[in-house]
């Protein structure tokens, strides 16, 4: 099962619980959601002992399992890498504190912004990396510099310790193979919609 | 078969082009990206027509096919709503004039970017959306304005004629059947890491 869809299945099921929903088959997941429903059935087999016979899963039991696989039960203290436009808007973006996500510190090499503070979270150079990943006990980075600076500063992360790298910044990244990295491809998703227009008028 | 991975084996094609590699088999392709093996040969197998026996496919002709199946063989027009810090972030996100999504107008309702441009692009009120994307063929549109913006911006797009919506904004959109939404949700990304994190850790 990939990963993914564990994420999208725990954010319905959110959904479900804050609609005051307390049971869902498979079925109705899949309908509710727009959701391939085989695959979903597949998917949630696998956590049968979440599930009743004929009445389905148990939205909150399933919905806590989901979070405790995949890291959601904790709070993760991550490092913005790069705080451009899109280092800014990812440092405002709600959805990663709803998660347990939390901005520990941010790290760019403008003299405008290093030893300054966004919204009580301090910036640092990026020569601050290592240090600074080690006191707050950093364990996830978030990389959103040029293309030209994601690799030196990978390496830096990688140096530092940290063990799961996202990167936004449009550059292919080499790491060690213990290190996760995780790149992130924008046009991907708007692929998706030109794939439904092209295909609209064939 | 979903779309994201067509999207993803595209890239994967055009690195081995870039690489100057001809032909490559599916076990190839899926070592060489980190790929499942079973899966790529069961979604490769689909286009049969591009391979050959015993060698595999021919990088380009695939690269071609699956580029004209994602409609990525022609230009798009596109209206990017709201331009905060996300919207400033994917107005420069290189990616997606790479693939042919060209951003045709800017929509803002703060009067200090009104009738300006950004790097050529004209920037208009949002009661100017119907106009516009008429005038200028806008077939997509992104919306990254705040989440309590979202819905209202959406209908307007909808009752412009656009029948697909890429949405950055935190916030559940309802929009016709006829109309493809697809929310894009950057917490999903960072749960990828922190699944592999919290694995190792138990």
């Amino acid at each position: 099962m990939t990963i993914r869809r564990l994420s999208v299945y725990t954010r319905c099921l959110l959904q479900l619980e804050e609609d005051g929903i307390k049971t869902v088959s498979s079925q109705e997941l899949a309908e509710r959601f727009n959701l391939n429903s085989a695959q979903v059935r597949k998917d949630l087999a696998y956590f049968g002992e979440f599930g009743v016979r004929g009445i389905g899963y148990y939205v909150s039991g399933l919905k806590a399992e989901l979070q405790r696989i995949l890291g959601l039960d904790r709070e993760w203290a991550v490092a913005l890498v790069g705080l451009g436009n899109l280092g800014a808007a990812l440092f405002h973006y709600k959805g990663f504190s709803r998660q347990g996500f939390r901005i520990a510190a941010v790290f760019d090499d403008d003299p405008a912004k290093i030893g300054r503070e966004l919204a009580g979270v301090p910036i640092f150079a990026s020569r601050d990396l290592a240090r600074e990943v080690k006191a707050r006990g950093i364990q996830i980075a978030i990389v959103a510099v040029p293309a030209e600076s994601a690799q030196p500063v990978t390496d830096q992360l990688v140096a530092a310790g940290l063990k799961a790298v996202l990167n936004f910044a449009p550059a292919r990244l080499k790491t060690p193979k213990d290190v996760r990295l995780k790149n992130v491809d924008l046009s991907i998703e708007l692929e998706t919609l030109s794939f439904y227009l092209a295909k609209g008028s064939r």
